[in-house]
């Protein structure tokens, strides 16, 4: 941190106006403090001990070559504070009140009377003793109760006491002399930051390992004596929902941080239902602090949280830094500040973390509610929901019908469970990854959803969960999902809706307005169409065609499919498909107008249409009037080993063409229908998935121009389409160049590409991602989060060759990623055209883009 | 194929000494005559006619602009013979007797008498009907066999009456002008060229679109007359040992081809027991021929199969081919050329597709056997095998104690089978690609092996296959596995044992001479290291320490490990598992003395490990005194989606790391123990399997110095070993340089990096690859034949960015992929140090490494 240039620092900097106190080299609240000195607020005098002379008070010993007397230069207190290089990293407690001894105590008996005084001073004995001498501070405590006890009516003869005590504890007096005080407390704050706890906390904090620590000494202000004294913390926004209100506590008679001291007797600060505040009791001093923080804000363009000290009516502010906001807050507030000219729509859109957005789009739950975690998974799909648990997709509709909340719980999910999913509040599974079905159905459906809750078993024939610590739950208990971190809580804590309106619209518009990458929605059916459109996508990236065929009297009609014996049998099943996948074409399309949709064929393996449990296949055997042994033996001929590289995708599409040749069909059917009624012109994008080759390509083109034929020659309406390929194998990617020479568009899909890479499942990776990422193997879950050493490369690699071999084509990314902001950002580096991810997803992925697109121009800015 | 330059050739040039007869100008055909001309063997004189003017043939009408006249300078009659650029390509057949009419017919009815004469007219006319008037062959038989029953004793009333036949089909008379009838002859055979059904055949012997037909003109060598007369062929080598012997046939009084016609009563050359030769009947002429063969081999430089025809006990050479000759037989014969210094020893392995080598080192069904295909599959370990069908472990155990040969028959094989796979003489399985667990297995043992033959069901409960025409076969019924085309015979034809002695160890010398790439085998059991160096190996490249397990004590402590709840019992099994392991090694280490013996460690999910049916299942509940139910549970509760992407190789090092811990303590101290006892300095390299990450290999590598160390303090001995990666994710590939500073070697897995690279499960592909590889969008099934377009370009990106980042690094592949050619030439231009599969494909991959290092110095001698 520390370079050649910063030895024209001082060791020891008075902080005052137009003085350099750099964070890197005085720690970030020495800078902060500067800040507020600059800009003339009343801040008490105060030095700030550079991070390199801190690291030599441990290193070389004790060497201090600056003169520690001349901070006691009148006869003022002192404090010492740490100031790391980030806030964030935290660091030793404050000392307070340094440089009292017993002719100083006296002195001020004076004006606080001795009561006060003494307190002062017995209190800075025990905090010396305690954080220098490591002496327990419960034997002080215990001096101060046998005093009180006796009816002491002032603490001078509890000070001698302790001062004896301390004397006999560490075979040495108590140190009389201010500037010897200070120098251990100096030393002890060095050295206490390079303790092992100390460095495993701020680790954890994100901390480097060579995090350095700069130190403050500040005359106090004292907060106790006869009239308006006191001190508080104060902030002029809600924390939870970034409106304008006075939120803090403040303590008379007190000092540093006793307000917010867990029993303190503080009061609030405006007035409210909870009994007195300082609106009420001083009004006066409510009206300066609140002018005050006013001018913070201007000054500093953000809403800040005031440190402050009151000595005789007359406000010291101690520290400021960010005001506390949660993500919904945090909107609120930068658009605020962008709306009153404090800083620029630019700077609002890069302070919010895209994630931070889901506080605004999902419901949470209350800050202030008390939880209990009684298990845990991965969160899959964010958002907190209550309710009953069910186990089966009926139980869910019938709750549903009664008008109960429910929350369904499966070992896993499957297409059966669709229906289930549409009538519950929230989806556990036992098993799988944030790409399991559970998972992505669950987060087109913007359900919360805990997937991979693998400490607890699920025993489907009991209808019972077993948690790890061995107590069951069942059928009707009320419990709670934290879609966000995959927790699940007991019972129903208090939750918070979401709030579209105001200011997140608005912000979102702003990212809108800047981002260059576009953000289209996956979407699957008409509801997810409309969903999309709600959020402002800027068309559709992925259709899974798939999931229009798991409604319960489609997927009839698709195992009859499956079940077929006869080209005959075939062709029956393919004619009913066609008219449902036709009709919702129509109204997909007719949904989105001129916006762009991308139709993925058809891609799992067939034996995902085919039921898993007994009883299921039973049913199916009756509706089919086939004998059970034949049902059975045809789901076990589709069983593969390793499903996700079996014959799905486009290897369906060339041993099986005729499902390809219905879909193509319905796609241009539909297309013509609605130029028919509506007059608009719908140019499909037809999109071909896990393709290795490029003859895959060929073959399946060839089919689909045949189609289109067809359906002009038919409805005597011209076909207009574009024919593109997911790119989901590395190969694809390598072969990228190849490949576009006989396509419009390639779309990333990079979930599978991610478990081709990594040669890693999603649905079997929760058995050892936590254990890798929490040893640093992965840095992040690369299914959350693109991996860019990797996939990214072979995206690059993908990039670079399709665009050499076809500078028009057309590139995105459509899968999980899409809803990351990191991941949206390099996407955004890679110069693709669009990102597209879950609907409720899409506005973390439009800020991400803003922000990317805002990063760029600004270092663009700076080249030239 | 033409170009400007061969404008100077002429249209029709004579064949004589000093002419200059390219193949690519004149045809194959052509050129090899010229070869006969030049070194002065007695050819009957003769014309090409240039490809490009047999194009004119049809392309402009019938343009010749030479004179056809010239061509019957004297009286002789002629031939014409098709001469294709390339001999494999075929072509229009030969027309004999052109020139022959009634006058020609009367003037040689004196010399060879009126029968002959007019039997040869006869033939022509015949000839001439069908092969250029596209008349009906029957019609002139009828004739003939009218004539013959009339008693006729020559053929000259039925000449007439052909003659008049002719004339009234054609409405035009037989022409009589020999120059008329080689016009007709030549433009026909050009015509016949471009026909389609000659199209589709010359493309399915690989010609190309473009691929041109020259025509030969050539004087007949009669063949019929009064005394020595007839015609043959003859090679002196045997087809199918290489060994010296004259074979052929000869049949006195006859032309062309008819010795060897179906129904020809042709002798043999040599005696035999077979009835008359022509060693018997005609010595000298024999002698003469024999003499002529060898001039011919040492002229030509190869054994030749001569077509020859006796005119008046002279013989005339018409045409000289390679002689025929099965993989074993071309080993013996180029290595006797060498030998005889005909050829040189480098031209001599460039001589022998590494793949034929297959025919020298397994069983073969004889070639003269009747053969029933009653099932196929895919060919996935060479060679044949005969045996009684059984369907267990269990049976085939029990069949080889009684001395029965049998076939294991299996829907798919797992860890129980490998006992009984020992036991059987080759495996049939219903399911499985050639990667598959049977396919490696029996790859290893050498056993011959058929899997995925999906056309046949194995029903295990009845103990019955269904063959796809609902034929049923039951356990000891005989058939035979023919491992190289996948096919599955009825009963037991007669098989051909290989036979390894002789040329083909001198040969395989040659072959280590001249490659710079070394061989390694792959070998999991003591057994296999003994059959590696057999084999003489440069080392063992692939250790699977899994298969260690497999052995039925094993298995049962590794379910104990799997099984165990409490850290105690987890160790007490790999305190069982330890010594096993460290005698293995120690046997390996022996056997190997000094070379590389690469170990990888343990690979499969432990799910493998456990069984997988009910009674298996049973038993081993019995056998750990379990309840059933939680022998079921555990083993669900470890089943995954998508194994092969599972919680494997170093996945499993890094969560359950006592495994590997064990395995590595095994290696140390089998390697003390080694050289405590031989004074054997073993250097084990150490290869860690699936990783994806940099930091997975440090991980491992922490671990496994600790226990180095640990065995170093115990023995005493200085422990060395080399730690490597196994690339077989397409990420390891592209981190190759950040992989590559943290260890020693890194080996291409390119099964599993096939697999992820193209998202393809080797065990389910076997669905569709049929219909891709016939569809051509794979051009072969990537996992026989490495895909150099797409595996192989991470392999390159990862060699570049690991020699960049290590100069020193040691490179291979360990793999299917090892023993094929193809892929084995891949890996010698991509600069690998060695490449490693089964023992038994070895020598393929020697010979391929020779043929790719002589094929590299020919290039680099060609730029000097």
């Amino acid at each position: 941190m520390m370079d050649g240039s910063s030895q024209k620092y001082p060791a020891c900097a008075p902080i005052t106006k137009g003085a350099d106190i750099p964070a890197d080299v005085y720690g970030a609240r020495a800078s902060a403090i500067q800040g507020l000195v600059e800009h003339g607020f009343p801040v008490p005098k105060a030095w700030a001990i550079s991070c390199e002379t801190v690291k030599q008070f441990t290193a070389k010993g004790f060497v201090v070559d600056f003169d520690l007397e001349d901070l006691f230069e009148d006869t003022h207190l002192l404090s010492v504070r740490s100031s790391a290089q980030d806030r964030a990293w935290g660091g030793p407690e404050t000392l307070l009140n340094i440089g009292i001894n017993a002719k100083k105590a006296k002195s001020l008996a004076k004006t606080l009377g001795a009561k006060t005084a003494y307190s002062l001073f017995y209190k800075f004995i025990t905090d010396y003793a305690v954080m220098v001498a490591r002496l327990d501070g419960e034997d002080f405590d215990l001096i101060l109760e046998e005093a009180e006890a006796a009816g002491e009516t002032d603490y001078e003869h509890a000070v001698d006491r302790a001062l004896g005590f301390y004397h006999a504890e560490m075979d040495a007096p108590f140190p009389d002399c201010p500037v010897k005080q200070l120098r251990h407390v100096l030393r002890s704050l060095a050295t206490s930051w390079n303790g092992p706890s100390a460095k495993i906390l701020r680790a954890a904090r994100g901390a480097p390992a060579d995090a350095d620590l700069g130190l403050i000494v500040q005359r106090m202000a004292l907060g106790v004596g006869k009239g308006g004294y006191g001190s508080g913390v104060a902030q002029f926004v809600s924390r939870t929902r970034g409106t304008k209100t006075a939120h803090g506590r403040y303590l008379s008679q007190s000092q540093g941080r006793e307000a917010v001291a867990e029993k303190s007797a503080a009061t609030f600060l405006a007035k409210d239902e909870r009994g007195t505040s300082l609106e009420e009791e001083y009004p006066e001093l409510f009206k300066q602090l609140t002018d005050l923080g006013e001018q913070v804000r201007r000054v500093l363009k953000n809403d800040m949280k005031l440190e402050f000290t009151v000595e005789d009516d007359y406000i010291w502010l101690l520290d400021a830094t960010p005001a506390e906001r949660n993500g919904r807050a945090a909107v609120e507030i930068a658009v605020r500040l962008a709306e009153d000219g404090l800083i620029s729509k630019e700077e609002a859109l890069m302070s919010i973390a895209p994630t931070s957005l889901n506080e605004s789009l999902h419901p949470q739950v209350s800050r202030k509610a008390k939880v209990e975690i009684i298990a845990s998974g991965i969160g899959a799909s964010p958002g907190a929901a209550t309710g009953k648990i069910v186990f089966t997709a009926a139980a869910a509709l019938a709750s549903e019908a009664r008008g109960d909340a429910c929350i369904l719980v499966r070992v896993e999910t499957g297409p059966d469970d669709i229906r289930g999913m549409h009538s519950a509040k929230g989806i556990l599974t036992e098993r799988g990854g944030i790409t399991s079905h559970a998972a992505v159905v669950a987060r087109g459906l913007g359900l919360p959803c805990v997937v991979g809750a693998e400490n607890s078993k699920i025993d489907m024939r009991k209808r019972e969960v077993v948690l790890s610590d061995g107590e069951v739950l069942s059928a009707g208990d009320v419990i709670t999902l934290v879609g966000d971190t995959g927790e699940v809580l007991r019972g129903a804590p208090k939750l918070v809706e979401p709030d579209l309106g105001g200011a997140i619209l608005e912000f979102m518009s702003w990212a809108d307005e800047f981002r260059t990458l576009s953000v289209r929605g996956n979407a699957d059916t008409p509801a997810d169409f409309r969903m999309a459109r709600a959020f402002g996508v800027d068309g559709i990236g992925l259709v899974r065609t798939e999931h229009m065929f798991f409604d319960a009297d489609r997927i009839t009609v698709m195992r009859e499919l499956i079940f077929a014996d006869t080209e005959d049998g075939r062709r029956d099943a393919l004619g009913l498909l066609l008219p449902m996948q036709r009709d919702d074409f129509v109204e997909m399309f007719t949904l989105m107008g001129d916006l762009p949709v991308c139709i993925r064929l058809l891609d799992p393996p067939l034996h995902e249409f085919l039921p898993s449990s007994r009883d299921e296949m039973q049913a199916l055997a009756e509706n089919m009037d086939l004998p059970l042994s034949k049902v059975i033996a045809r789901i076990e001929d589709l069983q593969e080993f390793n499903p996700m590289l079996g014959t799905r995708g486009v290897r369906l599409g060339i041993t099986a063409p005729a499902i390809y040749e219905m879909q193509a069909r319905a796609i241009f059917e539909a297309a013509a229908l609605v130029e028919k009624k509506n007059g608009l012109k719908v140019k499909p994008e037809i999109m071909i998935p896990l393709v290795s080759a490029r003859r895959e390509v060929d073959l399946i083109k060839a089919r689909v121009d045949v189609m289109a034929t067809e359906v002009e020659a038919q409805t005597n309406i011209e076909v207009q389409y574009e024919i593109g390929v997911m790119v989901e194998t590395p190969r694809a990617a390598l072969r990228a160049n190849n490949i576009a020479e006989t396509c419009s568009f390639l779309s990333f899909g990079t979930n599978d590409l991610t478990q081709m890479t990594y040669g890693l499942s999603r649905d079997d990776a929760g058995r050892f991602m936590s254990v890798y990422v929490n040893n640093d193997v992965f840095p992040e879950d690369p299914f959350h989060r693109l991996d860019e050493e990797g996939v990214g490369e072979l995206m690059e690699i993908a990039v670079e060759r399709a665009r050499n071999a076809k500078p028009s084509i057309k590139l995105g990314l459509c899968g999980e990623h899409g809803g990351d902001s990191a991941s949206v950002k390099f996407c955004h580096s890679l110069g693709l055209d669009y990102v597209s991810c879950s609907a409720f997803r899409t506005p973390i992925a439009k800020l991400a883009a803003a922000q990317a697109a805002l990063a760029q121009k600004a270092r663009e800015q700076q080249k030239n």
